[in-house]
């Protein structure tokens, strides 16, 4: 569990670290631009968070388990510290994402068939050398750090009723949830082939969900966190399902409108209300949280050409 | 000729209508995210402030002579007011170009080969039916309404020393020069292949330069306005050159570090910083305008991909 004190630490600590990404609105909404930020998604918030108050890190560094944008983000963090980081990543993940993580002067271990193969030894691994483990979304020091992106907004905006926040594992909702607590309420989106918290919600308690889609490759975990449920539940944070067809037209709308560039996860938020999934009040002060942009853009101009459901949800 | 009181009046003008741009600054630098804005330039701002100024139209509408950023915002802008549009290019423009010209209702003709062919036909074809000529950067209403980004940037930072501008006709130079003079200093960048600023300083006035290279189709004007010589030499502004490779070096840095897209025009501002061609004094505060991102984003991430140097410069 975390709370607004939590997050308000985060960004103390983290502050010299990660950028203020920037907002800008059009059309009475919002937007955050935290694809801006460093590895190109929100997740350098929550790894530099969980790196820094470690404090002092033994030999081993800090392991994690993503083929995705938490890999990226704790490499980066880590390398800011000279600290060595091994990412677990399956072995069919793609050979970019892997060589990516290697510039960023990490060891990328390819184990397993699934997510959970890579997870389960990187947890063992980080325990038998004693490395810092860092959670792609379930630990407290993760969420509060990208809960800071939500201290930003409502100091940036002066204030909103609404955010709307892309939803995997939840660590992104429980961060931004947890810091406007009682000054905007937080709506999880989520593709209606991943839906994590709505199924939890459904459930009384997370529970597995088959994951695929369009944005499974940052929002397929296949089970929300404890800590998401409990701030969603908390917090009251709902969840909208959309389709991926709207997330599809959401990342062209974004670029077509703005030219910007994200990743079909990184677009999710925007197309809750693009679909009309969310309908916002009259007068309701509404922000969409864009956070993610490691998307080959040259997908970007032509809707169908969207990249394919990833093989390997994170 | 223009004065600050000139881009005041404009911002005013057309306040309603265009973007607020959002600013982000890094690593000491500001970044204003022109690109952002209607029809993905800052060419919108200067065709509603030239739409807007002239009050009633005939039924012939505006007409203008553009292969680029120029021709889409002033179709944007008049559709905006139910404003007939006729856009002259030359019969090699990209059809792609063409296509969206036709899409924001404008009506565009082929004539010519060369820019000067279109440019000529455009001006004798709003004198013959009253219509009104709007230039792409050679008139009072059209450089004060590209310095209303040059006000909201000294806004939005809280005050500046300097702000890199890359300069084709020099609009946009003119605009921002005015708006900020006394309060900040201009320098504008210009793809070595096409130097109308530094060769208009050179000789005390505006002369045709030859042109080419990966920014013409923005950048690509063949002379100085005059409005920019007038400005720039009243208000000191300087002009540093780029090369072509520092200008695809700066475009992949954009999106590698901030995952902004940028065409190659819109990122030369930043290759003056990037290169070493401008070196900011120790404290200096200096913002770079990112100015255009109407490119295809699949040339982003190979820096050899850069587009080829268009066949007809604007
Ligand atoms: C771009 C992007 N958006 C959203 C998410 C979801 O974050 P969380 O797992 O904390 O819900 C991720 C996770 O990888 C992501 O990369
Ligand atoms: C993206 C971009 N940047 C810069 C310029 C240069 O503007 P100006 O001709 O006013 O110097 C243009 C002109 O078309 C442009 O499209």
């Amino acid at each position: 569990m975390i709370s607004t004190s939590d997050v308000e630490q985060a960004a103390t600590r983290i502050g010299g670290r990660v950028r203020r990404t920037p907002v800008f609105t059009d059309d009475g909404v919002w937007f955050k631009l935290e694809q801006l930020q460093h590895t190109g998604s929100f997740k350098a918030r929550g790894a530099f968070n969980r790196i820094i108050a470690a404090g002092e890190l033994s030999a081993a560094g800090v392991v994690t388990a993503s083929g995705g944008n938490a890999g990226l983000a704790v490499a980066y963090a880590a390398r800011e510290f000279g600290v060595a980081a091994r990412v677990y990543v399956p072995v069919n993940a793609p050979a970019v994402k892997v060589a990516k993580l290697r510039e960023l002067g990490a060891a990328a271990e390819l184990v397993g068939e699934k997510y959970a193969d890579a997870y389960d030894a990187a947890v063992k691994d980080a325990a038998d050398r004693g490395a810092l483990f860092c959670h792609a979304y379930d630990q407290p020091e993760i969420c509060a750090g990208q809960g800071t992106a939500g201290l930003e907004l409502l100091e940036q905006t002066g204030g909103l009723d609404t955010i709307l926040v892309a939803v995997g594992g939840g660590g992104l909702l429980a961060g931004i949830a947890a810091a406007v607590e009682g000054r905007a309420r937080v709506v999880g989106v989520e593709p209606r082939t991943a839906p994590t918290l709505n199924a939890a919600l459904a459930a009384g308690e997370p529970v597995p969900v088959e994951v695929s889609g369009v944005a499974a490759d940052s929002l397929g975990a296949s089970r929300l966190g404890d800590i998401a449920f409990a701030v969603a539940t908390r917090t009251g944070a709902g969840s909208v399902l959309v389709d991926d067809a709207a997330i599809v037209e959401a990342r062209a709308a974004l670029w077509d409108r703005y030219r910007l560039a994200l990743e079909p996860g990184g677009a999710t938020a925007f197309a809750a209300l693009l679909s009309g999934a969310y309908r916002p009040a009259p007068g309701e002060r509404v922000a969409v949280l864009l956070c993610g942009a490691n998307t080959d853009p040259a997908t970007l101009t032509s809707p169908t050409a969207a990249p394919p459901a990833a093989r390997t949800p994170r």
